[in-house]
């Protein structure tokens, strides 16, 4: 008999129906012998419908009130599983942000959790309910709601899994692990068995839209052990623990990429002193989430600042850009959207010197042009033209001995499985 | 200087922009010298498609988790609104029944308020903010989240307006106040400037829609004067308080009519002992709220038993009714969805004797046939067919003096607000 902690996503409570076969899920795991907790979000595309309302009203709404607004849409979805278990015959009672203990910092909208009181949902486990928890919320000193901003659900369930000290923390999807690379792009993709919480945090700051590395970053402080698995099948996923001789001896665990960010070069800068520090301070100052930054070799005492962002944040960076450009004397900047970053990422790169010859000459030999290059001890990351992404992807991951010996489409996922992926956007 | 207690309904927060409309006229209230606190309804038909949801999971869902799921309508008004207020200059907060201090009891879905904790909503008022609390909603001793039934958002403003001593609780709707009679049913139907807590009550009680008879019945008891007036334009109201010189002298304040209950008559039932409290005890245990009953004089041993109750309890009540039919020996039951039930009102009428021979001789001249009967001190009502509600109300507004000398449709609703009402079903 296992504490099982189990986070279901917007997909899997998209509609009545979903919320059933949920249900009926949680039921078996709880009539097998386990204590089960359920952790969920939103149902489908309610946060962005309440977003949409939000903004029909005000361009700059008050963060306090957005977060109740946007609250309630786990509010929703909880009530509604916790009513789906009860028609199966199995006790169930839901919790808000609140009501789960969920304590928070008061930075509305990005808000830390600090600790859990799980007295409540403890004592509905030995009451034999499934307890079921809103995702994504808690609650400030002050007695207001907060959330944890986007993707904020799966650390959630990991603040719950060690409130509670559940066994594991099973982070359901509709993916059904973790894989050296994305499967769509590249088809000879392995799901890994497990892999550290140093490498999951580099692949999902690199793109990996699996799970979220704030949640990963929690697992790792408290060695709360995640598993990653698919919403739709029984199979076994990916565990995130600590690294172990269990684990692949590989020296990279996977290839990233992320299509979701833009590249900015303001041309022409004066190369003095103190330029950099005015450009991203007017940049973080519109709260701008700079990733990369290169400054070309100065030439006549001017040079020229590329950054990457995310294309979210683009028209706040514009607005910082041109602003900066006035003050420093810089002659214009030019936007970019058509670019990927595509990161090697790997724990073993530490003492695996060589890494980047290989993935230089494995693009170059793909006839990928280099755009960007930045680099931490365990990732390499390359911008490339966003039509190239998939050649640097395959190249890379053939080079780096990843290939499976199967194409993935014929071996792991059924057809209706990845029209469903398609469909998600990305 | 007042403070002012603002309430405003679904239909005035239905979307964006009215939610928009209802910010500049609290604004106005305050930039005029007021303190003013708002309490909003679920937007527009949002609790009814909370309840679809909730139905298409479970025939019975628990009444917590109902509770928790139909409070989020009034969270994302309120928060709206909050923003709304803030879009125009002006300081604001929201708060859930919870924040705002709502203490009920523990009967989800028909809470009653105990306690008002107004800690929170003074502080902010001291603030300068124009507090924003959600209706329709409070919180349990257990902190569990309950509701107060259909129309509560009316109680939560007098709770509210009681809890911080408010000067005038002010009832937004789409109706300018309380008349003699529905003006869509009878023309020469008056505006009331005033009308007493017992009056109010009954009316309400009877099928007047303008206010929900469990707010009167809290403000009767706490003294609270409720103003019902129109969310869409300046004009005074009708206000609702003790009685006093200052109101009309009339024996009746108006006639009500209610299109919403059904009638039952179970038919050849043995008249002994018991058999009435066997019914009616089947259909209490089975959550039917019974309204008036009339039994036939006994035939032979048999008798016919007569109830009406709200349409919405049919279902309930025809189980129930087929069960005991079986246990007491009767022969079958009818149901009759064509009927209206047509009331006279006054506290006047206690003192005043010959209405209800006035009442019938009107009805005998308009040709309208009475099929039940049943009256209070303060009040008689008669059940009618449903097409002859119109013919109804009309003579016993005549009858009674109450008819105006202009007739509804050229005086007092615009065109406009005319087709609002009937879009409004009821």
């Amino acid at each position: 008999m296992s504490l099982i902690v189990a986070k279901f996503g917007g997909t899997s409570v998209a509609s009545p129906e979903r919320i059933q076969m949920v249900a009926k899920r949680l039921v078996a795991m709880k009539e097998a012998g386990n204590q089960v907790v359920a952790v969920v979000s939103a149902m489908g595309k309610t946060t962005d419908e309440l977003v949409g309302l939000a903004r029909a009203i005000s361009k700059n709404p008050p963060k306090r009130e957005m977060d109740r607004l946007l609250s309630t849409g786990e509010q929703v979805s909880m009530t509604l599983l916790a009513m789906a278990i009860e028609v199966l015959g199995h006790k169930s009672m839901s919790f808000s942000g609140r009501q789960a203990g969920i304590q928070t910092s008061d930075e509305h909208s990005k808000a830390k959790i600090e600790l859990v009181h799980a007295d409540r949902i403890k004592q509905a486990l030995d009451a034999g309910c499934i307890p079921v928890v809103a995702g994504f919320q808690g609650i400030d000193k002050n007695g207001d709601i907060t959330t944890l901003g986007r993707g904020g659900s799966d650390t959630t369930a990991v603040a719950v899994a060690y409130g509670i000290g559940a066994d594991v923390c099973e982070i359901y999807s509709d993916v059904d692990g973790v894989y050296t690379a994305d499967p769509r792009v590249a088809p000879r993709a392995r799901k890994l068995d497990a892999i550290s919480y140093e490498d999951m945090l580099e692949l999902s700051s690199a793109g990996s839209g699996v799970l979220q590395s704030r949640a990963v970053e929690f697992a790792r402080k408290y060695k709360v052990v995640i598993h990653s698995r698919s919403a739709f099948s029984e199979s076994e996923g990916t565990y995130v623990k600590e690294a172990d001789s269990s684990m692949e001896n590989a020296v990279i665990s996977g290839i990233a990429h992320d299509t979701s960010e833009v590249k900015i070069t303001i041309r022409d800068v004066p190369d003095s002193t103190g330029i950099a520090a005015r450009v991203f301070s007017a940049l973080a100052n519109n709260s701008v989430n700079v990733d990369m930054i290169i400054q070309n070799i100065s030439e006549d005492g001017r040079t020229d600042i590329t950054f990457t962002c995310p294309e979210a944040d683009l028209e706040n960076a514009e607005e910082a850009t041109k602003a900066v450009i006035e003050t420093i004397g810089a002659r214009d900047y030019v936007v970019d959207n058509n670019i990927a970053k595509v990161s090697v990422v790997g724990t073993g790169m530490k003492s695996s010197p060589g890494v980047s010859a290989k993935a230089f000459t494995a693009l170059a030999d793909a006839n990928v042009n280099i755009l960007l290059i930045s680099t931490s001890p365990i990732r390499l990351s390359v911008v490339v033209a966003a039509d190239q992404v998939e050649l640097a992807v395959r190249a890379l991951h053939t080079a780096f001995g990843l290939d499976s010996d199967k194409v993935f489409e014929e071996t792991m996922l059924s057809a209706e499985e990845l029209e469903a992926k398609k469909n998600k956007g990305r």
